[in-house]
């Protein structure tokens, strides 16, 4: 797995290809609070393509690749980086390493983040298995299911156990994320659980939107929704 | 399952409640392509959310329940469903029945879509026992892997077949979507070879960007950066 060192002071600014209306100023801690969603998904994005970039020993790369790879413009790359303090060079573009860092600094990367999962059913299964997780840097401590038959069982290296042992997980091994993938109907009731036992945040992706204290770091993911709004769109062209 | 017929003649535009901005025009044909993405997110979930209304028997709703069902604010429900030419009555709100009926209308989820999916490993296994896709009008006409061993095998109701088998089924069962759950160095062919074979919309869940002519209707669902998006919240509260 790749991880990187979070050595701040060591990210170059440099003073072309610059963004009119950007300060300019490399201090991000101040500033990426100030993020939106959409801006923090393209992050994600770019580290990722970084990260290829990096195993196929590539060192240097610019916005108008960096946007192809993400499908948005060389200005809107230009524009998020800048916004974090990374600025290309004009002819050299910008380091890959040295962005890829940067990028994994603010977005937290660098840190070991522990998740439990609720729910192994078909989609819990597919998520256990799934390896993308790790990459990044989370961990799955353990996983929860209310069907007797699934307990003691691995599942892509994550033991399944009773729902009834989850407050005892979360008081020891402290997880700081929750995925549910459990029945809508059950959903409200297993996230106020997890924030109960000291979850901070919950990737949900039960088709339900969580009524939760405000504060509360959740996303939700809906498939279905997902599809409706690609079907949106064909029907708009 | 539900389907509402298309009967855009009887939706009742009211004049309370009114945002300021909105022109208050109810031809929503002029103005749906215009609708940002988030925004057709949002009617998305509202739809999902006045459908389970409908089945517990409700009959009208307001601006501010329907924020609190999909964590929105009053006035941000109140300006989605005026640009698509509903206003709710104030001290009454909106009828659900014709909410749900306008909203299905301009998402399209009258229309019945058919869609093929493509990678039968744990995430493809997974979508194909969803259930949640047939509920907004989406079908699988075919599923397809590359491994011998998984052909003619039915999956939640869906048979898998050979990709060799690909352009047959596109030509003839004709569906406009296509959901890849690929491997990341697949899905660029795969997606070229759809897109040959006439689909309209490719929903991806390999982690990685696809690069796709311009105007073709893609929408990428990547579950580690969604993670990793949830943990820079945590971060930055």
């Amino acid at each position: 797995m790749f991880r990187w060192k979070r050595m701040r002071g060591s990210i170059t600014t440099m003073n072309t290809e610059h963004v009119p209306g950007d300060s300019g100023d490399a201090e991000e801690t101040d500033r990426r609070a100030e993020l939106s969603t959409p801006a923090v998904g393209r992050l994600s994005l770019y580290y990722r393509e970084l990260h290829r970039l990096l195993a196929s020993g590539e060192t240097s790369t610019n916005s108008r690749d960096l946007g192809a790879m993400v499908n948005v413009s060389p200005a809107v790359v230009r524009r998020d980086l800048s916004s974090i303090g990374s600025i290309g060079r004009r002819g050299v573009g910008y380091d890959v390493a040295i962005l890829a860092e940067r990028i994994g600094a603010v977005l937290g990367s660098g840190v070991q983040w522990k998740a439990v999962l609720i729910g192994v059913g078909s989609l819990g299964n597919a998520l256990l298995r799934y390896r993308g997780f790790e990459r990044l840097g989370f961990s799955l401590a353990a996983a929860f299911d209310t069907d007797p038959a699934k307990y003691g069982h691995e599942v892509g290296g994550t033991t399944v156990r009773s729902l009834d042992d989850l407050e005892e997980v979360l008081s020891t091994a402290k997880p700081e994320l929750a995925i549910l993938a459990v029945p809508s109907e059950q959903a409200s009731h297993v996230a106020t659980r997890v924030l109960a036992g000291g979850i901070q945040g919950i990737l949900n992706f039960a088709p339900t939107t969580l009524r939760v204290p405000s504060g509360t770091a959740i996303i939700n993911v809906d498939l279905a929704s997902e599809l409706q709004q690609l079907a949106f769109r064909i029907q708009n062209r």
